[in-house]
């Protein structure tokens, strides 16, 4: 196929961003095109300038013989600060406060375009901490673990409160519900994670912490390293009840007021990490 | 920002496929490059044709003063099947076959960069279908789900087989399972699907079709229509007893012999309707 730079570029362009974190071989290109190494590498600096300029994401070359590409997902402060700020307004909505002062959030986390962008958002608080996995719990956190390790290009383990025999081999711990003190059970079935992963903890609502805490141990059975734990939500008047400290939210909840259906939005603390400017 | 045309062309394809099937206005690109109407029509003419050739999708253009641009993801006859192959492979592994003659699925529909491939496939079959919403049921059907409703730009509905309080008002139906023979319940939250709406059905496996006989009836209380009903595999001894024959699968595992750990993958109906060429 003999393009010209314009279209060899529409077309790398999406190659790379339909692989985000995949290491692709420049030779790729080269024999796709059937053009020097040098002029696929004036297309991808190009590529490069307009991704770090339009801050879409990074393009990192490694040079060689087994020369390779790979997209990295980045923004930057102030996209973050919009996505916040869409997310805010999205939760605000007062028709979402049930009884027990719970919030309905089935409709949030189905909105996959929002998801999408909520996961722009945490690839880059965690770009550059070697995730190898990303754990949630089901159901509510499902959608945005995907979104998450799509991204990543990494796979996603499914935490589940109850035991199915489409699971095969499992793995279980007991653990106390922040909220009722109940003790419940978590299981994550044997082969969905390596033992001695790096992961990323995603859920929907920190409430008590209960359920992080009861991940925490699972993730010990795995001997596995939880990096970071993200959550869509939590709960500011439960923060200092929770025994794991280290999380990152998108939004704080506060002022509960069931009796009155009124309830306060504000930003988590994701925003703390982005580095401004 | 002033750019030259390859530089507009990376940063419109990178805009439009993260926006697959919404309609962005021409202005967006006019204003962001202060550049005449017709240099951005060219510059989306040039997109158009690599998209095409390349089987990535199509680029669809609407003019006059509201004139928008639409990416639609759409691949060709030879890339589903190179999807169903890799697929096929993946799920052939022997090491699947749990006691029950069930498959472990789970590390499946944890790989993300397969989901997303497997969606391209699926909306290329539903792409002029109109459809509102993808509904699923929940675990393990949620990330195909998402990955589907994402390249649609549709939101999600996740049926459960528990109610929750975070689901606030829901509307439930039982049914009978096909495999147990038992009476089960499947519950929506009521907010999370438009009365009305044509949706696509999304699951795992597809065993004697109890399940998607309940979401059936459970669509008939939200006056949906139901489009389509796409399954990732489906177990060719159980055809004959469905009752809901309209379906999309896309291997067929057949064969299952638990004594020797034996069972049989092929392709599912999912390439029939593909245009061959």
């Amino acid at each position: 196929m003999k393009y010209k730079r314009s279209e060899r570029l529409v077309f790398i362009t999406e190659y790379l961003t339909r692989r985000p974190n995949a290491r692709v071989p420049l030779s790729t290109f080269v024999d796709k095109f059937t053009q020097a190494k040098s002029s696929i590498s004036e297309d991808l600096r190009i590529l490069k300038e307009v991704f770090e300029n339009e801050n879409i994401g990074k393009i990192v070359t490694t040079h060689g013989a087994n020369g390779g590409v790979t997209f990295i997902p980045k923004i930057d402060y102030h996209t973050a600060v919009e996505i916040v700020k869409e997310f805010e307004e999205e939760i605000s909505q007062s028709n979402r406060l049930l009884p027990g002062g719970y919030l309905y959030l089935s409709d949030i986390v189905g909105n996959a375009s929002l998801m999408t962008k909520l996961a722009d958002l945490v690839v880059t608080l965690y770009e550059d901490k070697h995730i190898d996995a990303v754990v949630t719990i089901a159901t509510k956190g499902i959608p945005m673990a995907h979104a998450v390790a799509t991204k990543l290009n990494v796979p996603v383990a499914v935490i589940r409160k109850d035991n199915k025999i489409t699971e095969g081999s499992t793995v279980s711990v007991n653990y106390v519900s922040g909220s009722t003190r109940k003790i419940e059970t978590m299981i994550l079935a044997k082969r969905t994670l390596k033992q001695g992963s790096r992961v990323l903890v995603i859920d929907d609502f920190l409430r008590a912490g209960g359920s992080i805490n009861g991940v925490i141990s699972l993730m010990e059975e795995f001997e596995a390293t939880v990096v970071g734990v993200t959550v869509l939500a939590e709960s500011k008047d439960n923060s200092g009840k929770r025994r794991y400290k280290e999380y990152t939210s998108i939004v704080k909840v506060s002022e509960i007021d069931e009796f009155n259906e009124t309830f306060t939005v504000e930003p988590g603390n994701c925003l703390d990490n982005f580095k401004k400017g």
